[in-house]
């Protein structure tokens, strides 16, 4: 094995604990009060959903940027909330480019990336990768996003894309992530696949499911746990 | 201006000194004696037209590392050369993944991704150019290469390709290249436009034409000069 492909919502980042700490900073001192950990989840709920539609044909090619976007305008409908400006909802939209690391991601990442190639392999546009990576101190050699090949994960094209440009065979690459029908995409195309463990992906380890398939390579608990596990 | 482009190949790294010093690893305490500094002018002086026939559909997309092989055989012809096994011509033609920076490369870089996005926009393929950054220290936000589009420069294709997944103007990114036709043609579809002079690329100054286009914006010698220029 000579490279890992890492997805990055969820798995290297805390899109819901980012966003309700952005959002929280958003109405700070307003009379309008927001449950953003609900706001969170209801958000990120129309992002498989939306992808589904521009890999179905029925919307042409969207970036993330752009589908976030209608997804917000939809949940902030559904919460009853008009009273964002278009800046604050910029702002907002770009809270997805500035999300946090889970505390073990760097360390691993810096001790995986002396051993092997480390990219992202993210339904994320470059744009938002690249923000997200300065943020944070993501040391990543590489960023393969959907964007590059204008498919969206689960497509077999993505996974397979990624294993061509690192000029290698899909059983080199081994996929990680803490969603297990990403890592079924990867085990379909002969990827290896690292299940990682985030029971608060969703703020409430009772909304994941951590009982993983016994088809994964390597199931782990943190990034630290996957270099010890890859001897890196 | 948000982000930095850079081309590769005697912009960043010296592969004229790189081919040499690896080819005479390869033939010291042979009988055969090279003249590495003619060999390695030689078998870049293909890389040109080998992309052209690309762009001009004569061949099908194929990656610079496959371009770098079949130039690397008509070189060896030319040279007469016949005693290379399998494996050293392989290894060789991987010189091209392991060139050494120009010595102000890393510190130049290290200041300039302090303000800007520093990304790679070069005709090496993606493998290439992770394979450089890990071997050289090349501290890269992104690298975007030919491949990501599946067109060569000078195509505009190219540069409008690398502008857009950075969610960005033309006049947002500046390219910055060694090579005047690259220069000329990122200004072309309205990009901003850095020269950086390396006499040295060529092994010889005489071989390279150091007079900049009067259309550029800036002129520099090299990385430190260019952070300095940009106030970085």
């Amino acid at each position: 094995m000579q490279a890992l492909a890492f997805d990055v919502f969820g798995t290297v980042v805390d899109w819901h604990g980012g966003i309700v700490r952005q959002g929280r900073r958003l109405t700070r001192g307003r009379k309008l009060k927001v449950d953003w950990s609900a706001f969170a989840n209801a958000w990120r709920s129309k992002y498989g959903p939306s992808m589904d539609r521009v890999r179905r044909g029925e919307l042409p090619w969207t970036k993330i940027d752009d589908l976030h976007r209608m997804a917000l305008e939809e949940t902030l409908q559904e919460f009853g909330i008009g009273s964002f400006t278009e800046e604050e909802k910029v702002e907002l939209n770009l809270a997805w480019h500035r999300l946090d690391p889970w505390p073990d991601a760097v360390r691993g990442l810096r001790r995986l990336k002396k051993r092997y190639i480390v990219a992202t392999l993210s339904n994320g546009n470059v744009r938002l990768l690249v923000d997200m990576a300065k943020h944070a101190g993501l040391p990543w050699d590489c960023i393969f996003s959907a964007e590059t090949f204008r498919r969206y994960k689960r497509d077999a094209e993505v996974y397979l894309g990624a294993v061509d440009m690192l000029g290698l065979k899909p059983s080199q690459v081994m996929m990680v992530a803490a969603h297990q029908d990403d890592l079924r995409a990867a085990h379909e195309v002969g990827m290896r696949t690292a299940f990682v463990r985030r029971p608060l992906e969703y703020g409430d380890p009772k909304k994941k499911d951590l009982t993983p398939d016994p088809v994964f390579d390597l199931v782990v608990d943190d990034f630290e746990h996957l270099a010890e596990r890859l001897g890196a």
